[in-house]
């Protein structure tokens, strides 16, 4: 258990920078840097090729091509944000969602512009939650929140998930566990990445929308409310099948459920511009940490992005990005078909969206860094994220045998080669499983 | 004082959010949106006319008319930043320094690229300091600042200064009487900013750099050093006179000053670009943070500037600003000797760069917003920040009778008639102190 009473602050540095150290990814990003030669099925960074360049050009031009407006895009703005953008989000939002009428009075003032979605994230954390506090996490999460809420001494705690996402008794028995161990008012928050979420690209059934908000909302008491963070940051990323209404639609009154979104993955992670929809309460707060943390995020960005959406450049982009990943998913899956099937407990689901392919491997196989899979596969010429990153510290019980397979950033060759690669190393490894 | 542990958390809150709430800066700037007639010599914004529009659209034709070049300014970057704009700016800084042969072993690792100089004074009090720690502000500060000690649970602890800056045996006083009181463990920070002082706008005398590295030095302890915070944000508007070394050129080292840089005041805060020099030893704990935070600034804007430079757009841009704002502040001074002087008591220093004048006014009267003067001078049409907000919360008395007036943002007719105004505000203070 993280407990941020008992970490040792020394060498001048402070108690979250001792929290802090070592996240995981660094070590990966260190790794995949230090040898370029590798195929990274591992980062989850966007594909190069289908950066928007163009529409980026025309959003530039009309927003310099007009003094006025440049100046105002190159002045300070508010904590909240650019407020036409935040207007277009919502309304784009609600349309998403097909519910327009229903939330009529739902305004801009609830819509936060942040620099990515992990900035929102991290505000959230900060303003609702203390040391010691408690978020329940869909297990498998999203690595990086789990490194903000250890940097924050805040305790990750895993509720069981299947193939249709958070299993809505599992987060009631997790939520009646801790409250029968005295522990209830330390949990403020549960976290959801709603659409093919990272790493398992698992989308949450529409069928449990409404009980997770429920769930959250029985548990909630007025001086201690329990928030839902809904993460939609690979919502658009869909290569097939139709969009469902967000967590947050299931929430009207939106006293319950914290949207984060982000650009970075469906337009370009170096404009870097995310939003949040929060409940009204949460709003002051939240800029009063964002006025702390950076005073606002570049209005210059924000004017961009608006023109982006304004010009209708925005869709037509995300078109492209759908029909380049759609390939690459299916490159991905068609080369663990050929190389990864025939091993005997290898396993995957077929997403329909999303950057990731979730593979379990035989048990025997450890594939953290410290099992022998790892170097291996380096060996073999490939980079993956090992599961065991993305489980939570609490809750649940760790499976050594997991990996996060990315198709974002390689071609369908790299894809192809990778698989391969990673193939080799796991019949390598289960015909040895001990040494390298 | 304050202290973290006494604040009540409530309402779903945490305790950061609680001690974050009601900024003056918001207040004011709530104050100013509500009555956009009034004449704003309050905002510490820079001036909208003289915005870099061509130069960002050069800039932006650039970087955007090579698709390599756009599309890795598009993509992720890491979180200390630009490599290129990173080694631009420690260069710029040695040369500024006229020091680059004793520093020839200072690499770009040293330097972090933020949004904005704030997100690295932020940064750094996440780095080093905890709750209940201390920071020594040269007295009156940046109060923006004091905001976020105050949100981090800090203490904001004044040093004595005069029209040569901080002075070293007050510096040094304070020290030995926390020592004395036994918290000198509690103290990580002295923060300074060294060149045209917001709000003072006083520059550290040359002679008195040395004394302050020494002191921070001779009461550092390895395993608890004090850092100098050096906050250069006003360091290149200046209009007359020559430049002076850093700070940080008195610690060649490089162990004990940071330095925080901006180019919000000098080119664009809606570019949103901040940087700072570090001692070694923070740097990976700092990334660490700004991982946490935002994953880094965007990448888009640092290739931007970077272009910017690159091109030698900068310099002749901060030339036409220098020109604008010397027209401006002489404006100001003028008005001030017209409509403030024959005030018995109005005193102030004439400053030879920055965007504000620190302007005294007869002890009778009180500039904040428990006085009458606010009220008054917003009747008659004119919003100033009330000194009482540039003060920390301990160490020295608060004087209740300065204010500070901000010649950036207004026309030099704007300017003019805001001092009138204000003339007219204390005349009727002078004659009716009490009632409104």
């Amino acid at each position: 258990m993280l407990n941020a009473k008992i970490v040792p602050t020394n060498e001048g540095l402070s108690r979250r920078a001792h929290q802090s150290c070592g996240q995981p990814i660094s070590r990966l990003m260190r790794a995949a840097l230090a040898r370029p030669e590798l195929i990274s099925l591992a980062a989850g960074f966007v594909d190069q090729q289908t950066l928007p360049v163009e529409a980026v050009q025309q959003a530039a031009e009309a927003v310099l091509g007009d003094a006025r407006a440049a100046r105002a895009a190159l002045q300070y703005g508010t904590n909240a944000g650019h407020p036409a953008l935040r207007e277009a989000l919502l309304q784009r939002f609600l349309e998403a969602d097909g519910q327009p009428e229903s939330e009529r009075d739902l305004s801009l003032d609830r819509v936060v512009l942040t620099a990515g979605s992990n900035q929102l994230l991290h505000l959230v954390c900060e303003t609702i939650l203390d040391p010691g506090d408690m978020v329940l996490c869909a297990s498998p999460t999203y690595f990086v929140f789990l490194g903000t809420l250890k940097g924050l001494g805040l305790r990750a705690v895993g509720v069981a998930t299947d193939e249709e996402g958070i299993i809505p008794e599992a987060l009631d028995e997790a939520l009646e566990r801790h409250a029968a161990a005295g522990e209830l008012h330390r949990i403020k928050a549960i976290y959801v990445t709603t659409y093919f979420d990272n790493p398992s690209n698992i989308t949450l059934a529409p069928s449990r929308r409404q009980a997770v908000v429920d769930i959250a909302r029985r548990w909630s008491r007025r001086e201690r409310p329990i928030y839902v963070i809904e993460d939609t940051a690979y919502r658009e990323l869909r290569y097939e099948g139709p969009d469902t209404p967000s967590l947050r639609s299931f929430d009207p009154e939106g006293k319950t459920v914290i949207v984060a979104q982000t650009f970075s993955k469906s337009f370009s992670p170096g404009i870097r511009i995310g939003w949040g929809i929060l409940p009204e309460s949460l709003i002051a707060p939240l800029c009063d940490q964002k006025g702390n943390i950076d005073f606002g995020s570049p209005n210059f960005n924000q004017h961009l992005m608006f023109n982006v959406l304004q010009q209708g450049l925005y869709e037509p982009h995300v078109r492209r990005l759908r029909d380049s990943y759609r390939i690459k998913l299916r490159a991905m899956l068609d080369a663990a078909e050929q190389h990864l099937s025939p091993l005997p407990g290898a396993q995957w689901l077929e997403p329909q969206g999303g950057l990731y392919v979730w593979l379990r491997v035989p048990e025997t196989i450890d594939t953290g860094p410290g099992g022998c899979l790892l170097e291996r596969a380096m060996d073999e010429g490939v980079l993956y994220v090992p599961g065991e990153y993305c489980y939570p510290g609490e809750g649940l019980l760790v499976p050594k045998n997991m990996i996060r397979l990315s198709f974002g950033v390689q071609t369908p060759e790299g894809i192809s080669q990778g698989i391969e690669a990673l193939g080799r190393a796991i019949r390598r490894t289960m015909a040895d499983p001990r040494s390298s």
